[in-house]
């Protein structure tokens, strides 16, 4: 039995804190957080703390906190034998003090009581002991089959890419549902089509499944869109995003 | 029993032909296209022909062809009774010339080869006569039960938020596959992301759905990321996203 202890309420703390519960071979002794109300969540299944000096044995920490405050929260488990690991995408594994350390990070984004089904969500471990990832690894595989052993500077470059499809897309969904706002249109209207843009590059590579005006180097399109726009920085988004269309299929016109 | 009548070869024209063949009420009498090679595609369920001077009678001719094709194939029809429509989110609804016109424009993004559900596909069908176009919604709810009427303005712009929100959106899947290649990842890794961002915001808008560095204006996060780009156009897209999404979120911070 893996016994773990979560510090942080958060959110992720939270989902994780869920699928450990349900997942064989892992046993939450403890979940620690300073946020009394939220450390409430957990009353029920697990003993929980807000005393940081109080940290029970363990043989994973997993420190789920933000980014800025994990070697502070690592620093509380200096004299812990047990591996300590924080469960970021853009931190330095180094950022954790004790010696005996690793990364967890679940590559997905986690939605406030939405239940989320863990098994295909890629976890990316990393430790310095073999030993230790060892251990990382069949923590992470009590609840998804999708484990990976990913170093520090890949991790990063992952998580600028998550940036990318997930932070940047929903930009540009937000900006689809202000274009339909302004014609009394349902957003609705356009989540199919959304659905089926993120289903296509399941098989087909995304710059296969481009297709469009840019891509077609269409120009009459392109302008007739622009006048549609009034706000700049649609303007400057749709000029700039063509313009990369454009240049990435330059060589099929 | 609805005639109709498929003017095009293309990729839409065969989905819609696949569609109609399942669909009760509707008889695809004929499909005629240029290109006998594509036409062959159509020869088991339809007469097909490459004469545009000899279409059949029908209550309805769907011309699914290029947009910049779509009046002159019109011109063909212009001694006909039934309704002429295209297929186009950006044409206007008077580039047909018959004057029995209208619009019959399925929101999605169409593979080759790929079986597509038309169930929940929205199909916006605008018309000059009433009579058209009730008929038109009849030919759209035999196959989806997503039908809207929409006027030519609405649609142009529907189908720039779907430039946004499909073009767009695949662009930056692409950047995300170029930066795991970069450092020998495999796409397959953003893909449950990808997939779970699409679904977010079928439940929550997605100004609200929205996370990451910029949301938060974590300055520090931003610094690295672009310390990690060395595409000149990433850099400049990531900078004006980032700036894009603090401004929506300015209020918050």
């Amino acid at each position: 039995m893996l016994k773990i202890v979560i510090l942080g309420t958060g959110n992720l703390a939270k989902h994780l804190y869920t699928a450990f519960l349900k997942a064989d071979g892992v046993d939450v002794v403890q979940v620690v957080g300073r946020n009394q109300t939220e450390l409430e969540h957990f009353s029920e299944h697990a003993n929980f703390s807000n005393d940081f000096t109080s940290i029970e044995d363990a043989d994973v920490y997993l420190i789920v906190v933000k980014d800025d405050a994990i070697t502070e929260v690592s620093n509380y488990l200096s004299n812990k034998k047990g591996i300590v690991v924080h469960t970021s995408g853009a931190t330095d594994l180094n950022a954790i003090k004790p010696e005996n350390r690793g990364v967890f990070y679940p590559l997905q984004t986690f939605t406030k009581g939405k239940i989320v089904d863990f098994g295909s969500i890629p976890i990316c471990i990393e430790a310095e002991e073999r030993e230790s990832l060892e251990t990382l690894r069949k923590l992470a595989g009590s609840i998804s089959q999708n484990v990976h052993h990913i170093d520090s500077e890949q991790r990063k470059k992952l998580h600028l890419a998550a940036v990318f499809v997930n932070n940047f897309t929903n930009y540009l969904y937000g900006v689809g549902e202000e274009l339909c706002l302004e014609e009394g249109l349902s957003f609705d209207l356009l989540k199919p089509l959304i659905l089926e843009t993120a289903e296509k590059v399941r098989t087909i590579s995304p710059k296969e499944a481009q297709t469009g005006p840019a891509r077609r180097n269409d120009e009459k399109s392109m302008e007739s869109h622009l006048k549609l726009l009034n706000n700049k920085e649609h303007i400057t988004l749709y000029k700039l995003l063509s313009q990369a269309i454009k240049q990435a299929h330059e060589e099929e016109l």
